[in-house]
Order: structure tokens, then sequence, then C-alpha cells
């Protein structure tokens, strides 16, 4: 049996879900890419929504995955722990106005072989059933620049 | 159908399952606890192992979480990446020997909310389906000392 929504994370219960779609990559040090995604928001009934992704090329291959969790932080602050496969884990903070998402890197941390990602910022806009996003990066001496984007459906 | 796994981890397959059993905690500051964990360990077929844990206090209530990925960074060495929902992400290094793995903190991220967690050890050793841990933790201006213990079985 679900248990009931903290009220705390009331206002970002519209993430709630498991999320399937396509989404398209680009970065200058690779190749374009197209993906498919599958990422899922739940909650226990405490004051935050555990995250996951996953990715598979066009070749059924797994590509990327990331982990965490979205915190509220007062008001409209919001708050993203995450953990990258490659090595690296990521602070972000924002705000949610309405049924959008706005964070950017407030500090990232990487082991001793990590990629060297410097900062990201994720843009989330959800209308019905319908997620797009958009991410930059700043990466391997790159300056903060689109990387990726994805339009995702909730399934029921 | 499970994908073959990576050659660069399979030092690491003795921890692959799911994982049942319960421990016990304490700290300072806190009154010391007893919980039940779950904690799964699973691969893509690439070289990395993605880890999920969750506990219960006795009243069946959601106590901790925590996810992230463990890497191989050549020879015995390994890296643990993880994101904490309260706030926290670790960066911890360390090796493997035989069934046992060592690890410690490298960098810990923290939100404007998070807790004041410095840095923790891990100790985790397995024996046939077994798994043993022991957690140390400095944090909110204590020196490391043990925090957790716990004694899991893998489930078939």
């Amino acid at each position: 049996m679900a248990p009931e929504l903290h009220p705390e994370i009331a206002h970002l219960a519209f993430l709630l879900g498991t999320w399937k779609g396509k989404g398209r990559g680009e970065y200058p040090t690779i190749e374009g890419f197209e993906y498919f995604e599958e990422s899922t928001y739940g909650h226990v009934g405490k004051p935050f929504l555990a995250y996951s992704q996953r990715t598979k090329g066009v070749d059924g291959l797994p590509l990327h995955a990331e982990v965490g969790y979205l915190r509220p932080a007062g008001s409209n602050a919001v708050e993203l722990v995450l953990a990258h496969p490659f090595g690296v884990t990521e602070i972000q903070a924002g705000s949610v106005e309405g049924q959008s998402l706005r964070l950017e890197t407030i500090s990232i941390g990487l082991t001793a072989t990590a990629k060297d990602i410097r900062s990201l910022t994720r843009s989330m806009d959800v209308v019905g059933d319908e997620m797009t996003y958009l991410i930059e990066m700043a990466a391997v001496s790159q300056p903060l620049q689109f990387h990726l984007e994805a339009r995702l459906e909730r399934q029921s």
C-alpha cells in the first residue's frame, strides 16, 4: 500500500511516476546521439522524492544512469543530490514554479578516475503526463552549453 | 535476460544480489536504535555496480535510504559514489581484498539544508551468503566513531 504523500512535497507530486521516452544529446567532444530513457520519481511518505534514471542507446545497450533524491528546501526552493556511475556526485539547487523545475550545480564531487564534469543546469517542465527537459553541461574544459534534451511520457 | 558481467567487476561479483537483515545504530547525539535493511547490488553489463539501500525502523516506518554506484579503479582499488536523501553526497575510495571492502570518505557534498556529515568509513565482509558491515561516522561536531553495524543475508 502506498504511503500518504508528505505535505512538504505536495507541490512536487506532479513528478511522481515512471516516465519513458526518447532524447538526444550532443557535445563538442563527442558524436551526437539519441537515446531511450526510463525515469522514476517515487516517495516513501517522507519529505523527499527518490529519483532514478536509465538510458539506452538506439542499439538497446545501456548508456547512462543516475540516482538520487529531490528535496524541498523551504518555500519553492528545491535541492537535488545525485550520484553518477562514472564517478561523479552532484549537489544542485533551484526552484519549482508550477510544474517546472530549474536547477543548477552548487558542488560536484569527483572520484580519482571520474570524468571532469564542472557544472550542469537542469530545466524540467511537466504538462499533464508529458515531461520535457533540457540539460546544459560544462565539462572537459568546455563552457556550459547544451548537452541533452528529451521528451518523456508518464506511464499509467 | 541478465547481461554478462563486465570483466572489470568480476572481483566484485560477490556483492551481487538482494540482501536483507537487521542492524543497529548509535551516536552520541541520538538514542540507540535497531533497523531492518534491504540492499541491492546489481549490474547492467558495464564496469560498475548499482547499489541501493533502504532501512525501516522496528515500527515498520522508513528510516534511511542511500543510492549510488561502486566502481573498480584499477588493481584492487574501488570508488563509491553515493547520494543520501538528507541532502548529502559522498565520494569514497578504498580497496577490495577477497570478499572484504574497506572504504573511507574522500569528499562530502552538502546541500544548504543538509545534516553536517563530515566523513564515514565503511567495512563490509561477505562470507557465503552472509554480509556484515560496520560504519563509522564523523558528524555534527563529533569525531569519527562507531555508528552502524548490520548482518544481512543474500536472498535467493
